[in-house]
């Protein structure tokens, strides 16, 4: 593997690759290690990195499949590690005809969390999770769309267990004799109910069990802190470093109807634009196929009679064009003959399922996808669908577990990492050409930090959407929660105000022809008939889409942080503040960028509490200054979402623009809050291809001396000036004393109004 | 294997042990036999029964924990099947790292039912079922308290495959590369909803696909019809044909509050035969014990100062006892150091988890069953609680897949067979004492025929428990409905009604002072507050208590049967009716003994419909003939449940006793359906012993001339008799012509009122 080649300085240098003696394994009753001659072996990869390996690893693990290489440089950067965060003298290791089997020490107050994009459950700490990839993703125990081995401690560490089998983690939840107390006292009362009988005995000594079906071998790799983030950033930056999305990729989606016509999409995409509804992407659902249940990857030339002609069309209205495809390959479509030999020995809705672990099977794809999307033109990024499982349905509609692929996967391995694989297939194209992309998917999985896509999902539960924005950033993905129909105007805005803070912003609206803000009823708007209040609804919601497009250079820098560093653009409060119990469970709140923190509300919410942490915050709307370490109450109208600011933070905010050209400045007002605020770097380069990656890129400082601001900008980047600085605004030059929550005591502008 | 040996002759005349050539396979793609020198042989086990070995299987499988052993005498009885129903070129297999699969043959007509003792779902044609056991039966797809690889088809053939682990059946629903279609008609309609995207597209070519983990060969056993009902005898007298009650354990059961004393479990039970009230078991639930969550297995003295006082009082009155346990052993438990050693390497609630798959777990277990039940005399049963699973749950309780034992099995293997080999242990002891036993249990697997052992369920749902009435009899096993609390008299009624008809008829007022007659409300009850109406409701219940006492000698005479000819003694519709699509679907109605059809009511149904199959029917209560091959509508009191007879069959009814004795004579009244009746076959013996099976048993035929009954008594039992026939009741002397269902036309007499 090659980062051992590339990491032989640090081998040299540690004396590593050392064999651990037998005695590291502590045999429990009816355990054997009887993986190859007994050996485990303990590398470090990089700086703060371990990898314990035990028995004999599987060949198809995630990082056989990597999608970028281990940020050496960046990971050196970060505080140096000497030794593994958790003894490695505790890890248990047993093999049987099962897979494998380890156990890892857990600490009493220990808090867990990650292993994928669940938008059910937060806190994993005493639970058991099954890592299976799921298309229904709202439910406890591990089922998500991207369910990812890898989990951080409040103690500061991670552990990532490279495999790409349906893993089972049971995070304190099981007693194993070798660990469990020998006395137990009895239970005087009988129960009478059975949630008595059932209730949680706690256990003074926990263990972290991980079950890997098939695998005689595992690769655990241990990831050092000193705090959680960290651990986090070391996890990224393994993966390769965060995805950079185009600038263009951080503007509004918009997803047309499904069997919308060249005409329609026009039509509607017109109408954006003369409405000044700011919209970047521009989503082509399943209708421009010939077809798609499985898919024929051709122009349905009834619906777009000039394929060319349409993207051209589009493109000069300024948006740029997401595809919607998923990979089952139709018996009309042109590569079905060429791409059989590649493709698993299961049909999915009687379609091919190609392999893309192969050469083949991904050059034959992607010949299909070049002609009948990438050679029209500038595309802005595809929509991968249906890449998941369905693990608990009586009846699924995927290729089953027991399927083989040419590759040798199996069909567990490739449910696993379908989703991957596909978006690296579908990501060669855009790589080839320079050009960045932000594309959606529904099924990732781990190390898929530099894989440019969000996933989304068919639920639809607002809390759950909510959920998914703070559990993001455990795992390395990225989270689309789209708005869809909804059943008030409150409930469209407060969605609205979700997805506006995400990595990606979209209106999916692939079942109705009219935009929710003019229709929120599929019925009717598919009817055509427009809703009572529809010009303050949209009159609302361009409001809250001009809030998104006022953020995207300070999203730009998180996402740039992302590469650098590792820290995840959106994060759980429980990741800035992993000592603070208060944090643990807080699941509706979020943070974006280095210091912003976001408290969606939910439609009949009048009021929702906010944990703030300790330290000083203000309220982005009122500009009060309050404590932290506290919940508070609050209200928000419509056109507000609940943000509050770090203090001594700067928070630039962009002139909002209807969408992204290659030469788009930004018209910043500087926010400064509080008196000594540390700098804010702006990112700066062509915003559109990798150039970025080569250097081509400058940071511009945001300073501010006390009592005025000045940019300083720095680095190779040579295009065009992205941003102006047209306003310094300091939201507390005296910091008045701290007031109690009360009335909102007046705004400041958020962004200047339309000229 | 002894059933080798036994089946010598078969062997010889039957040239088997065959290897079957390689071609027996085709090699789909990817699908590489691999397994030890890619043999196969098909061997005939007995009359109708294939054995195709593909690959090595392992050791821990079903059959190699047998609970009886093959009739081959009775399979013998059974009509001859010279070639194996399916086609086994058309079987394929492929191993890998994950396990082995199995591929058969389906055709596109078939149904599939059995595969454990679901409560959700019958028909599992179309469906992937995982076969799992858990606490939550109520879901779709495989999981159950008794998941069994045993399925059957109305094409009239089995097929179990002989394994313990959590293996996935595919029944139809799978799309091979090699079986399916090159071409597909494109969708021209764009889908606007996800239920018509994804629904299910119909395959020309069906199979059925096992995926099996873990191991790395497998026993599929094929048995043959010719029709559904004898493939399910075939694999009951495989299994060791069906378990046989003692007399008593047919008579109604009650279970006492957890916490009852001795003083308050006899004096309720005082109230009972007070009352008149049937009842013959008496459950202790925990309460008996020091400790429960896990078990002491030791008697509390606070509660029941004098066990064996206690156990003859009861005895004294006609109760026999039933206890409660489960087998997670508690640190005070005088056997936890001897049994440590003999134990699982996990902890179930802080509880050693004994390994009855080793001798010395059995014998330490039973050490301490004998000290404090056995020794106290003659037992009823046990109820072994708890030895089910959490497949889906985030906060599992029980031991995990990876769990290992000294007997060798993983905790996955255990999980299925942990019920199995829980029953076996807890038989011993009745066996040795030549004692028949009539046992609950909550985990059950394959082969359980022979086990004299009823499951129960925590769940409530009152059509779940009939749909599992229905599904008991396609997998060998006893499901009991019982009766908790419940949300009216009517429920109550209905729920009741369904109880009678059922292997083990319970009330189980665990949590409640009071029997759910005299209030139905637990709260109330545990404040012994009776209800309004609570005469009534004992009145009604009482009547219905007694009709199942009246049954008694119908039901003993049909799991006899169950014993002799593997004929279930409750089924589903379609297992008598194959041919009649009518009846695939029919999950609220099943078969008792060899002519009654019954089909429960359910609270807040005025009236329910019912499927009459082919042929002529006779409404028991009111005698009114009718037509079948058609749905009626029907309407019954609350002291009536909806009940047919096939003509031409004779019904024997007892006069309802309270309790039954060594000594009880079923007084009879036998009604006559029809005019030419096949006999009716009792069985008589000393209803408690094992004699029976040494031939100790007499067979009192009931014959119908024509004009007048006629008995004959056969057989070796010397002791008294235990039928007389006081009443010959021919309803229908002269068939009148058959008419269209309408008002009731009067009732006879069902059973005599009590003298």
């Amino acid at each position: 593997m090659n980062q051992i080649t590339r990491l032989a300085a640090y081998f040299l240098f540690l004396n590593l690759g050392i064999f651990v003696p037998r005695s590291l394994f502590s045999e429990g009753i009816g355990e054997i290690i009887k993986s190859a001659g007994n050996n485990a072996s303990v590398e470090i990869i990089a700086n703060g990195i371990w990898r314990v390996r035990l028995g004999k690893p599987e060949e198809f693990t995630p990082t056989h499949f990597r999608s970028g290489s281990i940020q050496t440089q960046s990971l050196e950067a970060l505080a140096p590690a000497a030794a593994s965060p958790i003894n490695l003298e505790k890890i248990r290791f047993a093999v049987s005809a099962r897979g494998c089997v380890v156990t890892l020490p857990m600490n009493s107050g220990e808090h867990i969390y990650g292993l994928g994009l669940s938008t059910r459950s937060f806190d994993k700490t005493n639970t058991r999770q099954k890592l299976i990839p799921s298309d229904n993703p709202e439910m406890e125990g591990g089922v998500s769309h991207a369910p990812v081995p890898f989990y951080v401690s409040t103690d500061g560490y991670g552990v990532f267990v490279d495999t790409a089998r349906y893993a089972t983690f049971y995070i304190g939840d099981t007693s194993p004799l070798i660990d469990a107390p020998e006395t137990n006292v009895p239970e005087a009362q009988i129960a009478n109910s059975t949630d008595v009988l059932y209730k949680a005995r706690t256990l003074a000594n926990r263990s972290i069990l991980v079950d890997i079906p098939a695998a005689q071998g595992i690769d655990i790799y241990i990831l050092a802190g000193p705090q959680m983030l960290d651990a986090v950033r070391r996890y990224n930056l393994f993966s390769g470093g965060g995805a950079v999305p185009p600038l263009y990729g951080l503007g509004m989606v918009y997803r047309g109807k499904g069997d919308f016509t060249a005409q329609e999409s026009l039509r509607l995409a017109r109408s954006l634009r003369e409405t000044g509804i700011p919209c970047d992407l521009w989503g082509l659902e399943p209708g421009w196929q010939t077809a798609t249940y499985p898919c024929s990857f051709v122009w349905d030339t009834n619906r777009f009679p000039d394929p060319s002609g349409f993207v051209k069309q589009m493109a000069n209205m300024g948006f740029r064009l997401s595809f919607w495809e998923h990979c089952f390959t139709h018996s009309i479509s042109p590569i079905y003959d060429d791409i059989k030999p590649f493709s698993g020995n299961f049909r999915v809705w009687n379609g091919l399922v190609p392999d893309f672990a192969t050469t083949n099977g991904r050059k034959i794809f992607l010949n299909q996808q070049e002609k009948s999307l990438f050679s029209l033109g500038v595309l802005g990024g595809v929509k991968l669908d249906e890449c998941d499982n369905q693990p608990w349905s009586p009846t699924p509609w995927s290729f089953p577990e027991a399927s083989r692929f040419p590759s040798g996967l199996d069909g567990e391995q490739m449910h696993s990492l379908l989703g991957v694989l596909y978006q690296q297939t579908m990501l060669e194209p855009f790589t080839r050409r320079n050009l960045r992309t932000w594309g959606l998917v529904r099924n990732s999985h781990a190390l898929a930090s530099p894989l440019p896509y969000v996933v989304y999902s068919d639920s639809y539960d607002h809390h759950c959407y909510v959920r998914g924005m703070a559990n993001q950033g455990f795992s390395g993905l990225l989270w689309g929660p789209e708005v869809r129909d909804t059943g008030s105007v409150e409930d469209l805005a407060r969605r609205v105000q979700t997805t506006i803070f995400s990595p990606q912003a979209i209106i999916n609206a692939w079942y109705m022809k009219l935009p929710p803000w003019l229709q929120m009823n599929m019925e009717k708007s598919n009817a055509g008939e427009l809703m009572p209040g529809h010009e303050e609804a949209t009159a609302l919601i361009k409001k809250l889409f001009e809030l998104r497009m006022s953020l995207i250079p300070y999203l730009y820098s998180a996402f740039n942080d992302y590469r650098l560093t590792g820290t995840p653009p959106m994060r759980a409060l429980v990741m800035d503040w992993p000592n603070d119990p208060m944090t643990y469970a807080v699941d509706d709140e979020f943070m974006v960028g280095p210091s912003m923190l976001v408290a969606p509300m939910f439609a009949g919410q009048g009021k929702r509490s906010v944990y703030l942490p300790a330290g000083t915050w203000y309220d982005f709307w009122s500009n009060e200054r309050m404590q932290g370490g506290r919940k508070i109450e609050v209200s928000k109208p419509l056109e507000r979402i609940p943000i509050y600011v770090k203090e001594d933070s700067i928070i630039p905010l962009a002139y909002p623009v209807q969408h992204i050209t290659k030469t788009t400045v930004f018209d910043l007002t500087v926010k400064v809050y509080g008196l000594k605020p540390a700098p804010f770097v702006l990112f700066e380069d062509d915003g559109e291809s990798n150039d970025y990656l080569s250097g081509k890129q400058s940071r511009v400082s945001l300073l501010w001396s006390g009592t005025s601001g000045q940019i300083e900008r720095r680095g190779d980047y040579t295009g065009p000036a992205r941003y102006t600085v047209s306003q310094w605004e300091n939201i507390q030059e005296s910091p008045s004393p701290l007031r109690p929550l009360g009335q909102t005591t007046g705004s400041t502008t958020l962004y200047k109004e339309p000229r």
